[in-house]
């Protein structure tokens, strides 16, 4: 019998951290929780990293997940986003690593290759996708969506890993 | 007689990050602790983080200061280095914040202005001055130095916006 996997995906935003959280077993995945973490325009950057940091943390204390997946950034448009960006992503990161848990990158390019099956599929392919994969019906925000597959993809490549790694002995 | 209060500067950086820790009361300043958190090249990007993040943690379990001051980032050359910085930056400053430490912030003319007495003072005048203000006689580090420069920078500021605050009153 195969076990579960509960996997925490984030797609890290200054403004606006989706998060989504599954359960996967290596061939079925299920949706626990999603949504988005939003730091208002009045809060100050350190504010809003506070917001970011405390609200993974009760996330992670609440839902308690295994393992966690979030987009990997190479390149920014615009130096002063990218150094937001590494802000807030990094806000993310720290509060799971209090907790010991282990943190998988993935491009978004791999993301979207293992949910939609094309690296350049746009973001209502991979909503469309999420959504059949976890067999989801209710309504998903952009960032929410995006979170969900970065947990999906995560869920898939362990998998494979895995069962590499299995192989190999 | 005046309290004494325990600041840290740090002065985040992806591959080195200063920091300095000082005693102040307003009038003097004491050196308490100063060095560099180095991550190895060798290290992976969110193994950077968590380095600084846990020795930061440290830190404030060791000295536990009462204040953060950290280096303001307005723009950067690069994207990618941007993104980085944004990372190690926000790693650091999370790791005061499961301390529940006010933390400030302040820009790189702002330090030298405070220390050197010119926004355009040279690295080695700050660190000249650090020496004097600390009556600190040992070689320092250039990201140790800069780190002491802000925590001495913030010792001077909050003790001018008390003494305004405590006039207006």
């Amino acid at each position: 019998m195969r076990t579960w996997t509960r996997i925490l995906g984030i797609d890290p935003g200054f403004r606006t951290t989706g998060y989504g959280i599954v359960d996967s077993n290596g061939q079925e995945s299920r949706h626990v929780a999603s949504g988005a973490i939003r730091a208002t325009k009045a809060d100050t950057p350190n504010g809003r990293l506070g917001i970011i940091f405390a609200e993974v943390a009760v996330l992670m204390e609440i839902h308690a997940p295994q393992e966690l997946a979030v987009e990997r950034v190479f390149v920014h448009r615009n130096a002063d986003s990218a150094l937001k960006l590494g802000q807030a992503r990094a806000a993310a990161i720290c509060a799971c690593l209090t907790f010991d848990i282990p943190v998988f990158e993935y491009a978004a390019r791999e993301v979207k290759q293992a949910i939609a099956g094309k690296g350049s599929a746009g973001k209502d392919q991979v909503e469309h996708m999420v959504k059949i994969l976890l067999s989801y019906s209710d309504a998903l925000q952009s960032d929410e969506s995006d979170a969900l597959g970065i947990a999906l993809c995560h869920a898939h490549t362990r998998t494979v890993t895995r069962q590499y790694t299995e192989a190999m002995q």
